[in-house]
């Protein structure tokens, strides 16, 4: 990030007429991007939500409150604009990209198999750096049935403790789709223990292509020193893997909500992270994160819009 | 509210395209201002922020870090578009009107007097209840050197404690700021205890002009049906005279954040209410709520947009 613009924009916010520090949280964001952006007063201007959406093996051992073909079925509601990203990327000014990365061809069961080939896994990357395009802030959401089990299974790999601390209800399924959850992640962690040795091993072997785009996007995006707002658990689990050895990795992220799914809050908290909004949503597909644009976007409001003590001739505390 | 209304928005968010209840707070709050605008897809077309601005007799015994003029220089700034509410009043669609109540004229230090005459208080109720106008949803701010220390004292007399447990840094006041506070609200409740036998005893002797506004303002909304969200510390204290009577009476209200002032988590665990936001802020200013307003538009956003399970052609759960 550039030190000299987070400098002048922490200056700035100095100098506004409020207290200093009374907008909290609104200070730090504004601080943050400008940071990123390399500006002392931030803008968002081609903010950009991406959906990647894949389809899971693991499926078969009913770890999902719905079927498979949902995956799909949700990739042609998005691209008519009626889920729940649609609405939400529309009130938070973000364009939405809807990307499906081979459904027909779901990933295989990673009790049974690695998730993914390297190729697969690599195409998935790349998919997911491609997609940030020329983004100034980047939503980053998922779709794909039965990647909450996926999601756990990564956490567990990057931060251990036992199956049961990262398995929770998903979309909804009941006591025993839990224990089924949990035998899932406990037989994948089983299988595959020798081979977790690197990030890519871990996302290759228990993840899925929409995750490992994510893990491409956000990678992409710190390149690019684009601004990354994190959306639920699965979005999280995503970069899990990386931040085992590279904490800073989540340098250039936001963690937009705290979702209702248990993992989430584990996992926020492993990853240091404090999110912005904790509304109960657990829907995934960048939800969360979408409406944490707002107050993004009311940060760079008071922080760009607003009159300095001097400008507006009140006496300071 | 309307529980026919109420019922429909309720019913058509079980049908929306998501696992049902996974929009968590997004999904209350639409079915929420469903029941209240009496509509089953609600809509904010004139929403407006009020900030009523008051002089405090109390700002004498040293309880702010600000000096009493800066309460007539923000109403100046309010008007000129330079505070922070211009600023997210404006990100959140909201109009804004700025009501400055006998600035010149502070209420009489509660150490000495009640605050205000009879006259007086009804004055500043009937000035909230007028500034309702035709809004179809509410924000109610304040500004007013010294009023942190009036809210302490208005949320000790209706709900207990010791002074200490309400009083905090306010604008930022240090240990010796905070001292005073204490003994200023010790004075004060010591002096009229034998009269806070209403809630309108409590805030015409413990209260201030702009709080006696939004205890009007929310008591007009109740009777038109208008939504309230609740701002910080010091608005949330100007209900809770009347909420220890008549805890229904926040029925139509969204407590729109928690503030960073100690004092605010402690009342509206007091009232019932579970704040929206919670992003270290503590400005006033109606600019918590505001930005919980952007919140507020995800909500009904996603609730009027988005298509069904039928209409979407999506396999249900």
């Amino acid at each position: 990030a550039d030190r000299e613009a987070r400098d002048a924009a922490a200056a700035r916010q100095g100098q506004l007429t409020k207290p200093p520090g009374s907008l909290g949280r609104l200070e730090e964001i504004a601080i943050f991007l400008a940071g990123w952006q390399g500006c002392e007063k931030p803008a968002i201007e081609r903010g950009r939500a991406v959906v990647f959406a894949g389809n899971h093996g693991v499926v078969a051992r009913g770890v999902s409150a719905f079927p498979a073909e949902v995956t799909a079925q949700m990739v042609a509601n998005f691209r008519n604009g009626g889920a729940a990203i649609n609405a939400l990327a529309g009130a938070a000014g973000l364009t939405l990209d809807v990307v499906p990365l081979s459904l027909d061809r779901p990933t295989a069961d990673f009790t049974q198999a690695p998730a993914m080939e390297a190729q697969e896994c690599l195409a998935a990357l790349n998919a997911g750096a491609a997609a940030i395009a020329d983004a100034d802030l980047l939503v980053l959401g998922e779709m794909g049935i039965g990647n909450t089990t996926s999601a756990a299974a990564l956490a567990l790999a990057s931060y251990g403790g036992t199956a049961a601390d990262w398995v929770g209800p998903g979309t909804g399924v009941d006591a025993e789709g839990i224990r089924r959850k949990i035998d899932t992640v406990e037989a994948g962690l089983a299988l595959h223990r020798d081979s977790l040795t690197t990030p890519f091993e871990i996302l290759r072997r228990l993840g899925g292509r929409e995750i490992a785009a994510i893990s491409g996007a956000v990678l992409a995006a710190r390149m690019a020193r684009v601004p990354v707002v994190l959306d639920g658990f699965i979005a999280t689990s995503a970069i899990a893997p990386l931040t085992v050895r590279n904490p800073a990795i989540t340098a250039h992220c936001i963690a937009g909500h705290c979702s209702a799914e248990p993992g989430h809050r584990r996992l926020l908290s492993a990853l240091g992270l404090t999110p912005l909004l904790s509304l109960d949503m657990r829907l995934g597909e960048g939800s969360g994160a979408a409406v944490a644009v707002q107050i993004i976007r009311a940060a760079l409001a008071a922080h760009g819009g607003m009159a300095t003590f001097a400008e507006a001739g009140v006496s300071g505390g």
